[in-house]
């Protein structure tokens, strides 16, 4: 089953528009996985074991296991998820963006190495730095669109001004993404975007040039992003077409033993007021 | 020492401004390497000990090592090139691009654990996502800014229309990139920026916005950059201030037992052509 085709799938079983993000910090595991070689995988996968009911989509980002040494661990984690939880897929976070053969050899570590559904990569370089990763035609490849941080700003939201037609007014660069993506990237209908939770307004104007491709939300929580208002400016007409992601609320509800089942309570009460926003959001 | 104080020192005493890309793709390798289990470790060291001479720096491509599952390959290699070749700074070419925590966690990977001198980055998500890498204040960082590839324009060209300033006229998104970097990114002195060879006039213009920064330059030989195009647009000065990158042509100029000989014969035409481009440019 394609990356799209599962994710709708884990919208409607699950009910649920939550990505758990997996970001392994040893510095903030619980104390009683301390000294185990194996403490990333440990972590992750009981977290995932816990969460999976909750979760459309889960979300490991590759900076936390490269910088352990861990890489072993990622793999065996991607297996275990794919395994036990075949429903949910798995999004390699990895903002990968490069071009010909080196592209090539990122797509393979993706989705021959790793087996994820799914990688983010970066639009700086333009089509041909997106294109190698089509060649996997059921695999996704999430596009960073507007992020959810202060910087994003410096270069996304910049007005562009050449366009000497008059029909279309002067948009700014994130939109111009995601008007490339949905209008001329998007061969394999397996594309979506990141679009974080800090800016509605931009996140609504987001969803209105794509229709209804996928959006990766980051943002809500820690970085000061709502869940009422992103549902509003990004769900589908169907009350879908979100993973909003949630990393360290959920990874560090609990520093003791009953961190899993810690972990367990904050995907099920993210997911909860997810829910209550998508009924919100159909009965206006 | 600092990065930039290495090339400095890499410029002048090797009289040379060619950098030797590491791309190492098995299918490519000589035969006498078939079914050797570090195969990519002694390919990589032999090209690198056969052409330290003429080099100014040496850029291994993270995604070769990546998707051959050979990340201890990579650090055994950077280790061989700063015991044998101190020399000679060691760019890991990765295009990162993340904020916060993430981004911490890539720097940490790039500059403890593998202990490259320096780094590429995307400049999308802004300037969040440049400044942990410069919480090493010894090592360098090359953002992109405009890249060789035909999509680089797909954004990079695009004008920008947002400044009401009637003193700055418009400028180009890669412009901006250039001028945030020269202006305001550079806290450390280490910044660089990629500018490929295959669009001389824009490598000038970026050369007249950054000073004398040290610019990272593909594109010539197999994407059609001409050598003295690119060194009458990106040279400083002094004749320096370019690390011209080549990879392919140096790396596979043989697939025979000579393949290091052959490599070396390879680095040192490239060499001789940016010295005779650089007499040429400086008699101008």
């Amino acid at each position: 089953m394609s990356f799209v085709s599962s994710l709708k799938n884990a919208w409607q079983q699950a009910n649920s528009l939550l990505c758990v993000g997996l970001d392994p910090d040893p510095a903030r595991f619980p104390t009683a996985l301390a000294g185990r070689k194996d403490s990333i995988f440990a972590f992750c996968s009981a977290i995932a074991d816990a969460t999976a009911q909750y979760a459309c989509a889960f979300k490991p980002q590759i900076a936390y296991f490269a910088s352990q040494r861990a890489e072993d661990q990622l793999e065996a984690l991607i297996d275990h998820i794919h395994t036990r939880h075949p429903r949910v897929p798995v999004i390699l976070d990895a903002k990968r963006g490069d071009i010909g053969s080196t592209a090539e050899h990122y797509a393979r570590e993706v989705f021959e190495r790793y087996r994820a559904d799914a990688v983010t990569v970066s639009p700086y370089m333009g089509f041909d730095s997106i294109e190698p990763y089509l060649t996997y035609p059921d695999r996704g490849v999430i596009v960073l669109c507007r992020t959810s941080n202060l910087g994003g700003s410096d270069l996304q939201s910049l007005g562009i001004s050449e366009s000497n037609d008059a029909a279309r007014p002067s948009e700014r660069l994130y939109e111009r993404v995601a008007r490339l993506a949905a209008e001329r990237w998007n061969s394999t209908g397996e594309l979506g975007l990141v679009v974080g939770a800090t800016f509605p307004q931009e996140l609504a104007r987001v969803r209105q040039i794509t229709g209804d491709m996928p959006l990766l939300v980051p943002g809500i929580g820690a970085q000061g992003g709502d869940i009422d208002a992103s549902v509003d400016a990004g769900a589908t007409a169907n009350g879908t077409g979100m993973m909003v992601n949630s990393s360290r609320a959920i990874l560090y509800a609990s520093r003791d033993d009953d961190f899993a089942q810690a972990a367990a309570n904050a995907a099920r009460e993210t997911r909860d007021a997810l829910r209550a926003a998508i009924s919100r959001h159909r009965s206006v």
